[in-house]
């Protein structure tokens, strides 16, 4: 359970700023390598290597190591326990809707008594 | 388009807390004052306010005051860019799968030939 929570604080972190929110999108069109993710932000290349630590500890991209170029590829099915609590939430939310809908056509019975 | 950038980073951001998640989803039941929420987290007042500010910059939960009693609802359209932020993400990545799979056919016949 705490795994879990702290798995998913890592996602909403890794996914709370704009670049790595558009590095995993580049991604999403296919794998590409550390210099080409870093061109089109305008940042230094270590800062950009910091967003893509944040983004693979959070299990997002992987990436891979073949003499000096390293290259990143998105693991789309991490985004699966993002997409579980929003789920869970509407679920909660709309149970709560439904009891206040029974409430209510309850209320509207016994008005009529 | 920065504003959107900036709204969902601080939706992101609001929810990679656990303390904030849980608040979220005892106030998905229904709403709650600030004292009802701190009690089952174990933290201060202090550090749940805290948290009930960053819930509510995000436009997450809503508070209003009544005499000296805080009370709390969730805004649960305020997920919506959420969802569609992970809907984007998908279609590019099935986007990426289908060009993939046309060019996996295409190379089977060209090897029929």
């Amino acid at each position: 359970m705490t795994n879990h929570l702290s798995d998913i604080s890592l996602l909403f972190h890794a996914l709370s700023d704009p670049t790595r929110r558009s590095i995993l999108t580049r991604l999403a069109a296919g794998p590409a390598r550390v210099t080409e993710l870093s061109e089109p932000t305008g940042l230094s290349l270590p800062t950009v290597m910091r967003h893509i630590s944040v983004l693979e500890e959070a299990g997002l991209i992987a990436s891979t190591k073949e003499g000096r170029v390293r290259s990143c590829a998105i693991v789309p099915e991490a985004l699966a326990p993002v997409r579980s609590w929003l789920d869970e939430q509407q679920a909660l939310w709309e149970a709560r809707l439904d009891r206040l809908e029974a409430f209510a056509l309850q209320a509207m019975k016994d008005g009529k008594k």
